[in-house]
C-alpha cells in the first residue's frame, strides 16, 4: 500500500510526515499544496480536510487523516519511533501536544510572518519572539539531563519538536543560549535516513 | 493506587481530567490552584510542570504527566473510552489536536478574557469569536453524520471537546445554529457517571 500526502514542503507540520514515512521506509506519494495561493480553502480540499490545514495523509485511497501530530502516531505505531510502554507513549504525547499548543503557535508562526509574509515589523512578533523564547527554555532545561525527550531514546516527540526548532533561526530566534537544544539537534539530524526540510523559495 | 491532581476546577482542560477520572471509577485526590493569582508561576509549581500549566496528573507520588490530552490518553489506555484499533486510536487523536490547536485558542481563551478578565471590549475577542465559529462549524459538519466523533461511540476525543463547547455561551458564542453539536452536547451529558464542571465564582 502506498500511502498519499498533501503537504506543503516548506511547513514544518509536512516536514515531520515526510521524515517519519522515510525513516519508516513507508511508500508514499507527495501532492504539493500552494498554500500561499489559497488551495487549503477549496472546496476540494475541504473535502480532505474540513479544517482546511496541511498534512492530510490518505490511507488506502479514501480514508483521510489529518493533524500532524495524529498522522505520525498512526504511521509510528508499532515502530520504534513509538514505544509501547503506557506511561513512556503519554510522555510522547505529552511533548506533541506541548510542541502544538506552546511552541508551534509561537515559533513557526514568528518563522510565518518572517519568511512567507516578509512583514519583518509585525505588531505580533514580540509576543510571538517571547513565547518562543518561553518554550525554548522548557526544552532546554528538558535537555540538560537528557539525550531525547523520552526513555532516552529517538522517538515522534523529537521529530515534532525538531520540526520547527531546527529553524529557529528562520524565525529571528537566538540558540547561542541553548546548548543542550543545539547538542539534541544535532542527533536528531544524525539520525539514519534523515532528510532535510526543503528550504522556502525567497 | 490514587491519582493526584493538580488543577484548576473551572478549566475546562482541568475538567477533562476529572471527567475522565470519574467515568472510569479511579481513585484520586485534587488540589485546587490558584491560577488567578499566580500559583502557576511559583517554583514550587514549575517542579511539577516546567512549563506552568494545569492540569498536572502525578502517578506513583513521583511521576508527573502534563497536558490534558496526554493524561486523559495514559488515564482511557485500555478502558472503552479509547478505542484499541489503529486508525480509530488515530481520529481520536486528530481531534483532540484539533480542539488543542483549533478551538481551545479561540473558545477557552474568549471565555478566559470574558469571564475570568472580565475584559469584554478586549480588542482579542473579534478574532477569537471568528476562530470559534470556525472550529464549531467543523464539528457542526462531522457530527451531521455521526453520533459520536469517532467510530459511533463516546470516547476521550468527545470529553476534550466537550470541555470547553459546553460552556461556548461563557465565551459569549450562540450555538442557535449548530443542532447537531447542540444533540451531541446532549449525548454527553447523559453518560454513565457524568460529573458537571464547577462554576466559575463571578
Amino acid at each position: 500500500m502506498t500511502y498519499e500526502v498533501h503537504g506543503v514542503s516548506s511547513s514544518g507540520n509536512c516536514y515531520k510526515v515526510r521524515l517519519v514515512l522515510e525513516q519508516l521506509g513507508l511508500p508514499y506519494r507527495w501532492h504539493e499544496v500552494d498554500m500561499m495561493s489559497g488551495a487549503c480553502r477549496t472546496e476540494a480540499f475541504r473535502k480532505l480536510n474540513p479544517n482546511g490545514k496541511v498534512p492530510v495523509l490518505i490511507i488506502d485511497g479514501n480514508t483521510t487523516l489529518s493533524e500532524s501530530g495524529a498522522i505520525i502516531s498512526y504511521l509510528a505505531d508499532a515502530s520504534p519511533l513509538l514505544p509501547t510502554d503506557r506511561l513512556e507513549r503519554a510522555q510522547v504525547l505529552q511533548w506533541m501536544f506541548f510542541e502544538q499548543y506552546s511552541h508551534e503557535p509561537y515559533v513557526a508562526v514568528a518563522r510565518f510572518i518572517r519568511v512567507f509574509l516578509k512583514q519583518h515589523d509585525d505588531p505580533r512578533l514580540p509576543e510571538k519572539t517571547a513565547g518562543s523564547y518561553r518554550a525554548l527554555d522548557v526544552m532546554e532545561q528538558h535537555l540538560a539531563t537528557r539525550t531525547f525527550f523520552v526513555g532516552e531514546r529517538y522517538t515522534i516527540a523529537d521529530i515534532a519538536l525538531y520540526a520547527y526548532t531546527h529553524v529557529a533561526d528562520e524565525a529571528g530566534l537566538d540558540l547561542a543560549n541553548y546548548p543542550h537544544i543545539r547538542a539534541w539537534l544535532e542527533r536528531v539530524r544524525t539520525q539514519p535516513r534523515h532528510i532535510e526540510m526543503p528550504g522556502v523559495d525567497q
